[in-house]
């Protein structure tokens, strides 16, 4: 009751109550809507003067309603529209007479007229919604669109989990159980020491149970089952990736270069060893001076004559080793790449196992390390710098495979030149390039689970006087994970197909698959760095807290974009590649003819785009993949084309070739990407349509659409310059990608549960809580 | 020599040497290949039948030269090479008849005719650029144009910090020489306990300084210089990002807090304790359920009508305060943010200074603390979780600036709506979205800093036989460099305009103020991120070791995206906060009635579009600072009104408000980011253009203009979409961004240089290298 006697008086003058409520609530009343507001009242004619001054006094902002006033006639105002339904729209009409029926006002006589009019101009004065006014008077939730979108996944998850698994379900499962063994439980990582010292123990229970050796030959205690390795690193990191580098180092670098640069002689010789653990080793390429370049590599192997031996030597001190894991502490023998001599002359890089403790730990002659220390990540790995100085090995510990030094101490090798030998050599380690990103797969999985199930319990924020509604609910929210989920799946497929190419390899082959390597590695691990930091940011401050894990995901991961090669090098050298390959037919690896060619050709060869294509924003033209293929296969081509061009320009001008593919050397970042972006989404595609459940078909085929539709946007910069769409296009698409997230979020807690992610390795607390 | 009687008997068959050369020393011959060298070499005419079966005999793949045969030719070649000069162009027929002539064969007879015909044939089968066959036989480097670009600034270094530092350099030098001082040495921060120790010192030796105190009135023993106040936050930010929290913490949260919510019995009795540090405190705002929905905190403070007290109290577990700075160890008061309840009627959200621990670190009755733990990064801060228990506390310690609990106990403000009273005391606050972005800047510094000098001194790859150049020299790095550096100058002008603004604020301007805080908080702690994330991948392996500083740069600065306001909902503030703005001449702060003014605007305001600008590609016209203006103008202003129609057109068709907002979220972020992108060029063109020395000036407008022109072509989808550019047009930025990297990256040292870090702060171990 408002204790005043004309509201006791005029008890329709109570209508005006919402209206001043409103005025107060939100707003300091400013002079423009005090006058319009004033307006309203004076043309009220059922007023008496003194009404209408009375009235006006309380739009005076020299003496406010107190914050108790105010609140009293929201409970006047609540006690009054108990009866209206909350979900109805109700004008401030509405509310106000019934306001005033309540006490005791009857409009039915028609005695005062409150125009509609007059109610148009004060919601306009006050900024309110007309419909919405009833919110701010109940208590009650009413119901939003956005608050009824959530989980409702159309597909069994446990069919996605056999789908995504294939064939490798059984060997996944078989890691899974033993990486949630309570001997896996999480360690304190402070402590670098105990840390590294826990790892090793891990890798020590792997390599009890055949994980390590399971790509050597079953004649040296290994499982002959190189997908069953790829898949074995994969799933171990959902575990631990100081665990899965470690794993790596150890059975995939020591182990594999040992067996590919090797002959019989050192398989026999150490192979059982490194698969069992019993010899720790190291993998002994990159120098301080070298790293990217590795054909510059400094660290010479010096033959010597009289006692038939090797001599390794670091030639200064920038030409160390370094960041070489397992070195600082655990490694015993390492593969190490150095620069053959033999009577002055440099034969080139080659291989050398070289023992660099005993098994007691005790450093060999002339030998130094030096602990890399702390790093971003990774710190359960001991990374360290190598020197040696004059360090003999025997002649048997050369790895021969490629080149031998013969009995008379000759140099021989089947392959002439130095640079193809040297890049033989490297090739047959290209399964390094298939881990890593495998390994980034599986930390973006991790990541976007936590995210995403932390973004549909974690409410924030809701209408006025409503219920709190999922972070995930809101379109920011999802334009920022759903693109990512989307990617991860396209991902899942294209590197299982990386792998399928490397395990079925023939010798033709290799320059392509070197270049798939390249590029997928690269593409994937760029896209590991970006998701886990958005799964950082979208977790808020829970994502900044370790006991979450997004952080360790993040910086365990983030050296991946530079391991095994550095990305923006590796790009290049797959556009390189991808310039030769365009011209197979005609010769293999000659890159320069090729240039011409591929101007010459794409004179001709380019399709003449189809004006309707152009300007299609059709649904169904949206949808289809084969408008998604021609779109990425075309900015593939144009890009290939349009470097070759730029290149052979440069040159025809009498350019230095270096400085011609300098000048060029974004375009040819460009051709990588391009290049990676079709294969991720022709595999993609080619998985989704041999997809038979129709719910996982449909699934799986709205995440398809929403990975190539979100490339393109990102690229329509492009497209829009190359008039291969128009902008009434490129907006339509943007509207496709929201609505695709929009569909792909109430599956996204079933398309990551189908990950299948251990509940003691995903270990975020907030997924407890 | 060659062991031939053929060579010996016929010198000029050594012009084919070369050619065998490079035919086996780069490549396997492919069979289309062979053929094609067997047909030049079937046509040369002078050869008898014998001879050029032999010839032929040196492309059969079943026996190629040895290793050792190859060398032998190479030493060969290089003799009778020696000659001719490495940087001249020479084809492969030149440097052929070289070595037959070196051999005795006499060519001046013409007794024999390689046609250049060919020659050329020969040439694109090999792929060998003919100009740079030399290259093969020579040890000297050639001179590429790569390696000429290199540092030759124009510009005295001394000047541009002075420029930079403007009136604050006397402040800047000081804290300067205070961080850089022994007792400031970087400690190991694997010790939790330790680390937070060290950085507690660290915080009173700053406040002995006088530093923490700075922006408190000198009646209180403070400096009354709150400029100044944020240049030494800025400042601090160059040594440890945990130090520089913890300061902030302190001196900005809790005493600016109990500064702008408190009166003067608050200030009498806390601020000097506070500046001294005698008294450490706590901001305790956010909960684990309420984060960025601060309105909804749930903590109540519940007025005792009998005893005066207020009781202080967490209703349930997740109501508990989170993230909260100096709570887990140090902090001894804190400023609690709780509801407010008289007889049971809830007041809002209000501010509370309680007592956690006493000065021996026994904490109050009822209050509980959990340490959150290992985190991200500031691991130097000590954050914890705060309970409360029915904490009483003296009625002297509301902090009442503006509410209060009169003598007859009832609620008094002079704002009336809960609401609006609960954002003022928030905008008080805005300091603190000042602090961080500026500190964000100088972890960028930092961060820049170390990787252009790292890129500028690290050799990498080089031409064939020649010496290695730069990293920095290659164009992919000045991309992913030069236009980080040029932002980062922008930003540090338009941060330092922010400051002027919230300096020099009336109370008319705060609305304003506040969104620009949020604005470029936001902006520039998400290119914060960024260029961090970047700055890690160009130092490659070196940006992910420890020592090097760029890991601790990233990790500390990551929260600044969540903190101080999420920025994603940031920008959505800031949206809203434009969309009334924008008819700020009609109301204030009226939304929903702004949102009809703009649209209708809309319909008449933009200017029409010149179509020359559109597509003009002059280099004049793109190197123009109106054309700059313009785009961003036109882009900030088409966004707005787009939004506002967007919403006003689901608001229309009867979409709860809610909803109308959710749908358009995406779009109101872009209308903040394009706000901030407007509001840092316009700053920085000012700045530009108030530079008088012209080597400065000079300097600058190039780092302005790569700024903008990155900018632009970030945005090209959306201008070519807008049709405010054609493809020429954005093809011709592109082209103009990589030249202007070129050249900025010519002077990166010295701008590098400019931000003055002192050695002591990088730390980074491979500047010492």
């Amino acid at each position: 009751m408002i204790k005043s006697p004309h509201f006791e008086q005029n008890p329709s003058m109570y209508s005006f109550l919402p209206i001043f409520y409103l005025a107060w609530a939100d707003a300091v009343l400013t002079p423009s809507e005090i006058n319009n507001l004033q307006k309203v009242i004076e043309d009220q004619k059922w007023l008496s003067d003194v009404e209408r001054q009375y009235l006006i006094t309380y739009l005076d902002p020299k003496s406010p309603p107190s914050p108790r006033e105010l609140k009293s006639w929201q409970t006047e105002i609540r006690k009054a529209t108990t009866g209206l339904d909350v979900d109805k729209n109700y004008s401030l009409l509405d509310i106000g007479l019934t306001v005033a029926e309540y006490h005791g006002a009857s409009h039915k006589d028609n005695s005062f007229q409150i125009t509609r009019a007059s109610l148009v101009v004060l919601e306009e004065v006050l900024g309110v919604i007309s419909s919405e006014a009833i919110y701010h008077f109940r208590s009650k939730s009413h119901q939003v669109k956005s608050i009824k979108s959530s989980e409702k996944a159309a597909f069994d998850t446990q069919k996605m989990v056999l789908l995504l698994d294939g064939d490798q379900h059984e060997i996944i499962k078989r890691v899974k159980t033993v990486i949630s063994d309570p001997a896996f439980a999480y360690v304190d990582e402070s402590n670098l020491e105990e840390y590294r010292e826990q790892v090793l123990k891990w890798c020590k229970l792997l390599a009890d149970q055949g994980f390590g050796a399971m790509a050597y030959p079953k004649a040296y205690g290994g499982g002959g089952d190189m997908r069953q390795y790829f898949t074995i690193m994969e799933t171990l990191s959902y575990h631990d990736l100081s665990l899965v580098i470690k794993f790596g180092v150890q059975f995939g670098l020591w182990g594999m270069s040992l067996y590919f640069l090797g002959t019989e002689k050192h398989h026999k010789k150490y192979l059982e060893g490194i698969g069992t653990l019993e010899t720790p080793g190291c993998f002994a390429m990159t120098e301080t001076g070298h790293g990217s370049n590795v054909k510059g590599l400094e660290t010479t192997a010096t033959y010597d004559r009289k006692s038939g031996n090797l001599v390794i030597n670091t030639p200064h001190d920038y030409a160390c080793k370094e960041y070489i894991g397992n070195a600082a502490v655990h490694g015993q023998k390492a593969t190490v790449f150095a620069k053959l001599i033999i009577d002055e002359v440099d034969y080139g890089v080659n291989a050398f196992v070289v023992t660099l403790r005993d098994k007691k730990g005790r450093l060999s002659k002339g030998v130094r390390i030096e602990d890399c220390g702390r790093k971003m990540g990774l710190n359960g790995v001991d990374n360290g710098k190598i020197w040696f100085d004059q360090v003999e090995i025997p002649y048997d510990d050369m790895l021969d495979r490629f080149a031998s030094i013969d009995s008379k101490g000759d140099f021989q090798s089947s392959i002439t030149s130095d640079n193809r030998r040297f890049f033989t050599m490297l090739g047959t380690l290209v399964g390094g390039r298939i881990g890593i990103p495998r390994s980034g797969l599986s930390a973006m999985k991790s990541g976007l689970t936590i995210a995403t199930k932390y973004a549909n319990k974690r409410k924030q924020f809701g209408p006025e006087n409503g219920e709190e509604i999922p972070i995930l609910n809101y379109r920011t929210h999802q334009r920022r994970l759903m693109p990512l989920l989307a990617q991860t799946y396209a991902l899942h497929f294209a590197l299982r197909y990386l792998t399928d190419r490397f395990i079925n390899r023939t010798e033709d082959d290799m320059q392509e698959i070197e270049a798939l390597a390249a590029g997928l590695k690269s593409f994937t691990t760029w896209q590991t760095t970006a998701t886990l930091q958005m799964c950082r940011e979208a977790c808020g401050g829970k994502g900044y807290l370790s006991e979450n894990r997004i952080d360790r995901l993040k910086n365990d991961s983030d050296i991946y974009t530079t391991f095994e090669g550095d990305n923006t090098v590796l790009m290049q050298l797959v556009a390189k590649s991808r310039l030769s390959e365009f011209k197979k037919e005609f010769a293999d690896i000659n890159l320069f003819g090729a240039l011409g060619y591929i101007v010459n050709q794409a004179k001709v060869g380019l399709v003449e785009m189809n004006p309707i294509t152009v300007r299609n924003t059709d649904a169904d033209h949206l949808l289809d993949f084969e408008f998604y293929l021609s779109a990425f296969r075309f900015r593939e081509r144009d890009v290939l084309t349009s470097a070759a061009r730029r290149i052979k320009k440069h040159l025809d001008a009498g350019m230095d070739s270096f400085d011609a593919f300098n000048q060029t050397q974004n375009h040819m970042v460009d051709v990588g990407i391009a290049y990676a972006e079709r294969v991720v989404l022709e595999q993609f595609v080619e998985a989704v349509r041999a997809v038979e459940d129709p719910q996982l078909l449909r699934s799986l085929t709205r995440l398809c659409q929403l990975f190539a539709l979100t490339q393109i946007e990102k690229n329509k910069g492009w497209y829009l310059e190359h008039d291969y769409m128009v902008g009434s296009k490129t907006k339509a698409i943007r509207r496709m990608v929201n609505q695709l997230c929009l569909e792909v979020r109430e599956e996204s807690v079933a398309l990551v549960d189908a990950f299948d992610i251990p509940e003691s390795c995903l270990g975020a607390q907030i997924l407890q809580d």
